[in-house]
């Protein structure tokens, strides 16, 4: 008699996660306790010896509530087989709201450990029902592709396998395994949108449209993903082709776009050009709108600009530069960025030039 | 004293709706009698003439309900200045469930009027509210990018100016121009899927996460509509590549994929190639994945696959004979098409090839 299915689910997943690591790697199951993570923690301990892997346990102690330590503890003895097995206690700090300032601390912890003893993967224990309900976060902040594809299946030495099982899996799978999972108090906390989100929303949404919702949210993340990925491929290629075009001197003079109201073509000289990060107009010209973005995008940040800071609003106003030139003097970024277009160049300078510095380029319009 | 905020905001969302169409040009609104399309149709009484254009509408009984004759009799008789007026009755089939069945007689009946009437454009008084609620259905169903896209502002005639503006936005000018809006009942009836969106999902995401959900879905509409668009524009171009390296009789021999269970390229003759849509596989193999689904679902339903029957699990398993190539036969898909590789070439064939014809192509594997 083979294993339970789910238990087997489980095992299969972690066993094709693995399959790229060589023999004698470590690799480290995060575990809080709960259904998806000690279910992936059983299904490592299963999976590892017979790809010749090594495998141990990471617990992260918050400290957010009384018995926390005990409760890590518990879970660091459980005889699962795994080994080394570690308690990581962290400080949580407050920046960035309670569930943000956590998930920091974290990860840093585990990414410490994991250096610390050379692990080649740390696994995570996140599920389809997870994904779903980042997906639905993120849609509710208005939110684009990138973002709805939600968590990836891999991120450096992160891995996540049981992102196509539900949440039923894992609970069927300690279950059938004799493990008693740990329900975190604050898991069930209504002050966390992600807790209104699984015990309120995602139900709201199966009771409306029907059963089958957070498959469809998981699915819409693979679709987002796959589309995020191509047009990121494309947008890096645009890149470094509007880059390798910077200093051409006759990419002034071919702008399309300067019309009557912009700089004389002729008057530009490469001295007029400001340093920094500089992308040839024409190439941006060329691109669909959302590759252009996320060029516009990148070179922001390369800038200098913090990428949380900067909206697609900042992007928009960039873009106007390209798509809408009538000689508007420099666009701010955040992080003390602008942007100013010289000579069928667009900078992003680090300390943009003054609009009442004489130049034509950046004079108030009429 | 200028007009109400949400009369300008109409009337300046009509007029930039038409900013690229001639004088003399015949413009028609949709309108239900419900707050958007009656706003609309006011926004655009005001705003054609000062455009040089002519202004009418179109109003349609669904019959559906008892009096639906006489609430589209008033919707005609209504004094907002429009010429011509017309009364478009269509019978609702029940193909495909009630609300798909009425949305195409109706846009059936639109079409028709537009073009016996000789108009430029129709609008449609979809404001940002139905985008929201389009966005969050398609979601629902595990849907892409372009489904996320929700609406377009533009397809053909029909054009939607208000898709910017909230549904208060409507009420409110109609309230401040003395309008009375009509309440269909069926946007009260539990038994659609939209009318549960609106009345109780979106309320409870409000109510979960925060004001401001329907803005951000239709913000993430806009978001990915332009991803889409990009997207397909680097598809349309890798498909012309694709199809035009179709006969190359050297594709076979270069086939990196074939590997040593694929036919040997040396078989290969031009004359093995059946007749259908053809892609060269290495194009294909060049693409990022949501590139290259986008082609091959291109390529199927220029072959004659249904789009509507056409299903991503469909490209995938026809993707699998540029990516996983291992010698399989032919791939199925809707409308009776095969998917065959031969000699570096993939074919949609309307007749494909059976697999026990004696091709070492489409034996089954050992």
């Amino acid at each position: 008699m083979g294993p339970h299915p789910a238990v087997a689910d489980v095992r299969r997943a972690v066993r094709l996660s693995l399959a790229d690591l060589e023999p004698g790697d470590l690799v480290l199951a995060a575990c809080s306790g709960g259904a998806d993570s000690l279910a992936l923690a059983a299904g490592l301990a299963f999976a590892a010896p017979r790809a010749g892997l090594r495998a141990g346990l990471l617990t992260v102690d918050h400290g957010l509530q009384s018995g926390s330590a005990r409760q890590a503890a518990e879970v660091a003895g459980l005889p699962l087989g795994l080994d080394p097995v570690e308690v990581l206690t962290v400080t949580v700090g407050t920046s960035g709201g309670p569930e943000n300032a956590a998930r920091e601390a974290r990860y840093a912890a585990l990414s410490e450990a994991a250096g610390r003893l050379g692990a080649a993967a740390v696994l995570l224990g996140h599920t389809r029902d997870d994904q779903a309900e980042t997906v639905l976060l993120r849609l509710a902040r208005g939110s684009g592709t990138r973002s709805l594809a939600g968590m990836p299946a891999r991120t450096g030495i992160y891995r996540r396998p049981l992102l196509e099982l539900g949440r039923g899996t894992t609970v069927a799978a300690c279950a059938a395994l004799g493990l008693v999972p740990w329900e975190d108090p604050h898991n069930l906390d209504g002050r966390y949108a992600r807790v209104r989100v699984r015990t309120r929303l995602l139900p709201a949404l199966e009771d409306e449209l029907g059963p089958g919702v957070a498959e469809a949210l998981a699915r819409t993340a693979g679709l987002c993903r796959d589309d995020a990925d191509a047009l990121d491929a494309w947008a890096e290629e645009a890149y470094g082709r509007a880059v390798a075009g910077e200093r051409d001197p006759a990419a002034g003079e071919r702008d399309p776009a300067a019309g009557d109201r912009g700089p004389a073509a002729g008057d530009c000289a490469l001295s007029d050009i400001p340093k920094g990060v500089a992308l040839a107009v024409p190439v941006l010209e060329g691109l669909p709108a959302a590759v252009r973005r996320r060029v516009l995008r990148r070179a922001a940040i390369t800038a200098g600009a913090p990428p949380g800071a900067l909206s697609a609003w900042h992007i928009l106003q960039v873009e106007r530069l390209v798509t809408a030139w009538r000689g508007q003097r420099s666009v701010g970024v955040p992080g003390g960025i602008g942007a100013v277009r010289r000579c069928g160049t667009l900078i992003f300078v680090a300390d943009p030039p003054r609009g009442d510095d004489g130049d034509p380029d950046s004079r108030p319009l009429p």
